[in-house]
């Protein structure tokens, strides 16, 4: 029996084939598609299924964030057009003072701004991840949730963290009717030493789930790696046989040849998130269009608000693809088509969920978008990916739908007050701000970042990040 | 007598105190700010006055739009991901197909874009300009309008060209209420002669108008003209006596610090456009920043949508300061404060009209843009530059006015019909392509560009092309 049919709109299926149906229409059953042709033949009237007329309407899969941090949507703005090495640092400030409910209110406000604009499933890390388990489980989105470990406190801490993961795992893996997958998330390798993430891969295998880790982020990275391992981070880890399909790498800025073909052949996924790196300044800018002929699973990801400052994927898409044009000086690469399928199913298949989502076919999890055409910024309508790529906004989704279940319609959510958690947002970030003893003046928001940055608080981890970058590594026994 | 009164609104005023005002009134008489305050100050009751509750908006000068083509609206999508010595003749061989209608239902459908994005005023340069000059007069917009002048076609056309400047001029300068100016366009040194910008230079003085010219697009150009000239593009203009305050430039990548010194002293306004920039992979990336550092009066611009692929200034603001803080590998360079006032008080000065727009004082123009920070994606609530540029989206705007008069109220038209307006447009654009002998399938919208190109018109309108940027100096008595 269909429980939802979707008739009469113009259909990007991203299975490859590239095509485009022009009256069509998909049935959903149990959560998952199951048919999808011309609306004549496949809508056969149901009388117990909702019907969404999507006339005016572009059909497509939903899109893919393989990167970002939900915990730090209610940092947004605190750390803007700051240097690179002071960026961490400056959070770090802020977020050793939220309380669980900041983490549970910053994921829901994330998740709400993910859904308007168009993304059913994202892959997440961070170090109290459970409260953002909570927020997908009520919400109804789709998640890759990595519960985070650092040994930038200590190795108490660090062991309290790889329990959590542990728990972590047992009790959310497969949970909200398979919605959310758990993984390990050891931050980086200037936070964490090869014993620690040899655990965590360790126990990855043991519990059956994958790992998220950020790597290769920084031309200091490589060196101090370097110097210490005497080589590249991906080789380290390739070494380490910590690299596997079920590995997901998040930025990988300075890799080189060698490191690219490690990583094909491990089958590793590498999350790209062009925006974050313009928010810092970071470099270099990678060539993305190369890891793709290589044949690496190479994601779309925002990164966390406080170094992007949004979680939408349109942004991304656009961004992504005139960055790369710039620094290749040539309009030929990353093509709208491509990144589209970064977005959808090459970001699906990063996170080893090729299966299930990422493309609008039959057997598939029923994750799809609906988004108006009928708006200026729009016309004329042909050349749908360029469209999608280089004119769409987030705000132009209409319908969401994950797992079979509509989340947002006529861009209303059905399954969050997003008044009420707008004004708990605030409440909680104004009390945040205060915890953390900045003396931010609301009342004068043009404020400049470069006052904030001479809090005591600010200095002092400022001093904690440089350490752990340069001399952390000589402290530990076991190497990087 | 008030005619207008826009209340309680959060007020950024752009006037170069960076102030805020947390609950602010503006009152409009005459199409002019005539009051700017706290709501309880100055917004008396006045019985005749339409009133705006701006709760819950962020009230902010209406953005400037320094460089596009409204012409080329209707050619959205048709030349996307090629390389940038293809681009232009794939459009001009569509573009010469165009009918005088073609242009006016592309100027609506952009004026409506821009509307809709909160662009109040735009500059524009376009070989045929009367019909966009048209649809600003009949939608409430406002336009610096340059009727476009290209040797391109031959020395007959190119003085046809003149006349029909000089006609514009006479017809339309101050028109529309002041709404709009007229200006002089040669297109660029590699299709204009040294004699006919200096005779449209002649003109403009004789008119008290201004020019717009596109300058220092490429390093071919600057090859080619420093072979000829020996000197650069900024710097033949500046000896010929051609750049002065009512001069704007386009582009200028490949300007140098002499060149850079040389505009400043000038006093002409450049418009930066890194959407379009990143369309055609173009290249050298402007360190703009160092203009705005040496003074000169550097404005944002989208291009046209045949190179962005849309008019949305928010886009563009993002873009500009992520890009260049990549390529400046510093996340400091470009904050959004700066960005900001480039869209609004900067971008006026550009145009000349800076004692008349760009900031929200008492005395200046009523352009005005309110936008809605209800939304999750504009949460928490502060650090409002942050906010704009980092994460707003142009359909964040909710209500639009200029000189007084509301074009945009709840994100809907008052001043045109935008769904028989899209209507037409399609209709158009269908028939352009027919005429233009592309076989374009508007069935199979993921066509690639590739069979595009292998149309015959446009290997011949590349042949054309090519030969006008390498050897058409050479036939040129006069020089470059």
């Amino acid at each position: 029996m269909a429980e939802l049919i979707v008739t009469h709109g113009t259909i990007l299926t991203m299975d490859g084939s590239d095509s485009i149906l022009a009256d069509g229409a998909l049935v959903i059953e149990n959560g998952r598609i199951s048919a999808i042709g011309d609306t004549k033949k496949v809508a056969q009237h149901d009388p117990g299924a909702e019907v969404i007329d999507a006339t005016g309407m572009l059909v497509m899969p939903g899109l893919v964030n393989t990167h970002t941090h939900l915990g730090a949507t209610i940092l947004r703005g605190i750390s803007d057009d700051v240097d690179g090495i002071e960026w961490m640092p400056l959070n770090w400030s802020v977020t050793r003072h939220t309380t669980q409910e900041d983490l549970y209110l910053a994921a829901l406000l994330g998740i709400a701004e993910m859904i308007a604009s168009g993304t059913t499933c994202f892959s997440d890390s961070y170090q109290d991840i459970e409260q953002t388990a909570r927020a997908v489980a009520e919400t109804g989105i789709r998640a890759e949730l990595a519960s985070g470990l650092t040994e930038r406190n200590g190795r108490k801490d660090a062991q309290r963290l790889m329990e959590q993961a542990r728990s972590f795992v047992a009790e959310w893996n497969g949970k909200a009717g398979g919605r959310i997958h758990a993984r390990f998330g050891p931050h980086a390798l200037y936070t964490c030493s090869t014993d620690y993430i040899l655990q965590a891969r360790q126990a990855a295998d043991d519990l059956h789930v994958g790992m998220h880790m950020h790597l290769a982020e920084s031309p200091l990275e490589m060196k101090t790696v370097k110097k210490k391992a005497g080589e590249t981070s991906v080789q380290h880890l390739h070494a380490l046989g910590v690299l596997k399909p079920d590995f997901l790498i998040a930025h990988a800025l300075t890799i080189n040849e060698q490191d690219i073909r490690l990583i094909a052949e491990d089958g590793s996924g590498i999350a790209h998130c062009p925006q974050s790196l313009g928010k810092l300044g970071a470099y270099p800018f990678p060539a993305v269009d190369t890891w793709i002929r290589a044949g690496i699973h190479v994601g779309i990801g925002t990164d966390g608000v406080a170094s992007n400052n949004n979680l939408d994927l349109f942004e991304e898409l656009r961004f992504a693809s005139l960055t790369r044009k710039l620094f290749a000086r040539d309009g030929r690469v990353l093509p709208a088509g491509e990144v589209l399928r970064m977005a959808t199913v090459t970001g699906a298949k990063a996170l080893g969920l090729g299966n299930e989502i990422g493309s609008l076919e039959a057997g598939k999890k029923a994750d799809i978008i609906l988004i108006d055409v009928r708006k200026p910024h729009l016309a004329p309508f042909h050349n749908i990916p360029g469209l999608l790529v280089y004119s769409a906004l987030g705000s132009d989704v209409d319908t969401v739908i994950v797992d079979g279940k509509v989340l947002l319609r006529n861009r209303q959510f059905t399954t969050l007050d997003i008044a009420d958690i707008m004004e708990r947002v605030q409440a909680a970030f104004q009390a945040l701000l205060k915890r953390a003893g900045w003396n931010l003046n609301l009342a004068e928001p043009t404020q400049s970042m470069a006052t904030v940055l001479k809090l005591k608080a600010t200095q002092q981890s400022l001093k904690i990040f440089q350490a752990l970058m340069e001399n952390r590594q000589s402290k530990e026994e076991s190497g990087v």
